[in-house]
């Protein structure tokens, strides 16, 4: 079995490159298993080491020029996206390590007792990360799942993506090495590639978990198969949606349309925070002018794969059956995996759940709709299903403003004002994740600094003597975590 | 349909309580949805005052007195040990109110930006509440996981116990007295009755988290029910385990077989921490103390439930079937539902993963294994499923601590040294959880302040104005929540 790396602008074979076995792929999972207590009792200055050692290798200049290459080969996304990305993506892997050292993820816990008790998190031993298409360097093998997976002091195993095969191979490569220059134990990083390797690590009883980024579809499977595992383990799926945006009558704007169009067209449409659902107020003739904003656009680029560019074709034919219009579509590039932009009107009423409305149509694809009045808006969100983002925009001390946040708060695990949705500060505060189904665990996020703590669990250690407990709980406190 | 009240002493049945109608189900259920967002807005300190109605209802001595002997008559665990609990479910429910109010729960973050964000934890909506028959008052109507949803500010709707369903009714009637008399808003809290609710409850759209305490056939049937919903809503259930202690060859002393014998035969053997396999080195003649102790023990006494007797009669059966051998019981009550207090010597190469020895008999049984070296216990040990607590035994300094307390932490949520697993303290730092099969979730705990989280997902507000944020996070702190 081979995975086949294309050239996204014109659909060609590239290189095939061999899937692992599945012996493999058991070799690999037993050697993280074997070192998983090795990376439990590791202190965090160590794990960020490793951290950054993985960055350094990622802001070599010729490896960043040989990687934006590969990139820009396998995804089509452009030289100028993927330099910012690969940018990017050590900054996200040294956060992570940062956020290790400053340990209040662990939360320390002490009792002043009676009994004698203290609670930490441990790591839950080997991650299985599935990363995303859309984002090769900030989602996929050497991603946030990755990043965040080893500061918590888990082993990674990653499977590469078949969307940039040769990408995660070098990736992995890279990986390999700076930590084999960090002297990091073995077995705490590995690369596997190839769907059947994919479903023996969901299913090995060496995983611990699995962080998933991608499509509904995937992240469901994967869900659906950790749940027949004789012991069943949690899999963190972080999948698209449809990131509603509602237009208060006092935020229409001249600009408005523009940073729309901007917005559900970035990255050819491939985002998760994509806004692919607009609600305008009737008569603001948002539509007319989201239409206008599209036609002065570059034409539409290339897509991830031939499933996805196919998949946003027939998305706009389904969306039409469903009772979509066409408003406005730009042509895509003639070669290669592609899709025109698309921007749909619906009429409100049509927006009822289990519509294919109300269904993410990853691609450079949006659908605009009006309310007449707040009863119609509310009755609409109310059909809405859970998701990663939304976004409401607004006038200055504009009274649909708190109202609105609040409603969307009840769908969303992140509300913007006056911002669109698409973009994801890595930060402290951040919450990328959301209610059902736009993750398996609405409780957790897949970026920012709680994303470590998925790899995670309590322990509550009861009249342990000094000398047994883990470090982190020592009164000497020699991870200099801090307690409550 | 109806509950059936039996005496558990005699087994006669005293009344039938006629079960909820769907319909019954569904309007309390729509009731407890239009309440929620009431509830997730209302300030700590006012939920604070509705836990501390429900304590106070609970303390009134004629109402103690009634409930004592309501609940000692469907669970024949006795007037001390019930009026033990009683005393204690009001402590339970102020502690929940108490840290509601501290907030850290709550965990608002905020980041210096840009982009503006700030983060909080809100309330899932309505928790359907399935309690357990062992604990009356601290783990059924209005036990832990009712006080922890209201304290998070989530609508419930318990389930009576088919164990104790005269006993629930009264629960729930001074539930919604109280709550009534301190102004609470309608649909804040309901009971329900019969398998048909439970399993309406599990099923309706208006449900957002199921809690559950009790069997892993109970629990996971639970689970697996809301996993086939089209939105999937999390299920916190906290089920049965073996609860394993390992005795070190410094650890044998002469108290150490009856300490085991009370602490396995407490409650009748009816706690979800009964210690149900003891390890002791070879040729410490623990198995012949254990037996000696045993036989010094007051009869056993009366079960929960004929099922519960059954199960408890047939389980040794089957463990004898699979490899044990019955070395001493006490006979039981002649009337009523009972089973002998039983231990039963098994040689340590048969537990093996997947055997009936390595699974809870739940009721007062427990079984007593050899080892002879370090390597024997450590292959023991890596056979054994996922478990709420583990204990070690053991001497002053002894060397055999710290690497079983590691071990041990591995297949645990609680690790205890020289103290019984059976008590489980509410407090800041406790986890009464554990991974799979103990729990559902192994990151999440029913005890302790940690069990209010469970009922929330975090949330992040990016560039929301200061008039549009909850309270929570407003610059003013009007909730007067601690910030990161």
């Amino acid at each position: 079995m081979t995975d086949v790396s294309y050239d996204a602008r014109t659909g060609r074979v590239v290189e095939e490159i061999p899937t692992s076995t599945l012996s493999e792929v058991d070799a690999v999972l037993a050697a993280a298993a074997a070192v998983a207590p090795v990376a439990a009792a590791t202190p965090p200055a160590t794990r960020k080491s490793w951290l950054y050692a993985i960055a350094a290798a990622l802001e070599v200049p010729e490896t960043v020029d040989e990687l934006v290459a590969l990139a820009d080969r396998e995804t089509g996304l452009g030289e100028e996206r993927l330099r910012m990305e690969v940018g990017r993506a050590p900054i996200q892997l040294r956060y992570y390590a940062d956020v290790a050292v400053e340990g209040s993820y662990v939360d320390v816990t002490v009792d002043a007792g009676p009994p004698r008790l203290a609670r930490m998190r441990v790591p839950l031993g080997p991650v299985a990360v599935f990363g995303a298409s859309n984002f090769p360097f900030l989602f996929s093998v050497l991603g946030t799942d990755t990043g965040s997976a080893l500061a918590a002091g888990c082993p990674v195993v990653a499977k590469a993506h078949p969307a940039h095969p040769a990408l995660s191979a070098r990736l992995g490569e890279l990986a390999l090495a700076a930590l084999a220059s960090d002297d990091a134990p073995a077995g705490l990083f590995a690369l596997v590639s190839g769907f059947d390797a994919g479903s023996r690590l969901v299913r090995s009883p060496n995983t611990a978990a699995v962080a998933f980024t991608g499509s509904q579809r995937g992240g469901l499977a994967l869900w659906r198969m950790a749940n027949e595992r004789d012991v069943v383990i949690p899999v963190f799926a972080e999948m698209g949606t449809v990131n509603p945006v509602v237009v208060t009558p006092a935020g229409v704007s001249s600009s408005l349309a523009t940073g729309f169009v901007e917005s559900f067209t970035r990255g050819t449409g491939q985002y998760c925070t994509k806004p692919g659902l607009l609600f305008a107020p009737a008569g603001s003739d948002m539509a007319t002018q989201v239409t206008e904003a599209l036609r002065g656009l570059a034409p539409s680029a290339w897509l991830l794969t031939s499933q996805i560019a196919d998949a946003a074709v027939e998305g706009v034919g389904e969306l039409v059956a469903a009772g979509g219009t066409i408003a406005g579509q730009v042509p895509a590039p003639e070669s290669g995996w592609t899709a025109p932009a698309t921007v749909l009107t619906v009429p409100i009423e049509k927006l009822t759940s289990g519509s294919r409305l109300l269904e993410e149509c990853f691609g450079p694809v949006a659908i605009v709709t009006e309310y007449r009045d707040r009863a119609e808006l509310e009755a609409a969100l109310d059909e809405l299903q859970g998701t990663l983002a939304a976004a409401v925009m607004a006038g200055d001390a504009d009274p649909d403003v708190p109202w609105l946040v609040d409603r969307l708060s009840k769908l969303a695990g992140r509300v913007t004002v006056n911002d669109w949705p698409t973009g994801v500060a890595v930060s402290g505060a951040q919450h990328h994740g959301g209610p059902w189904p736009s993750t398996t665990n609405p409780a957790t996020t897949s970026v920012g600094a709680a994303a470590l703590t998925r790899f995670t669990r309590p322990v509550a250690y009861q009249n342990v003597p000094e000398a047994a407990l883990p470090p982190a709980l020592q009164e000497s406190n020699p991870w200099h975590l801090p307690r409550r």
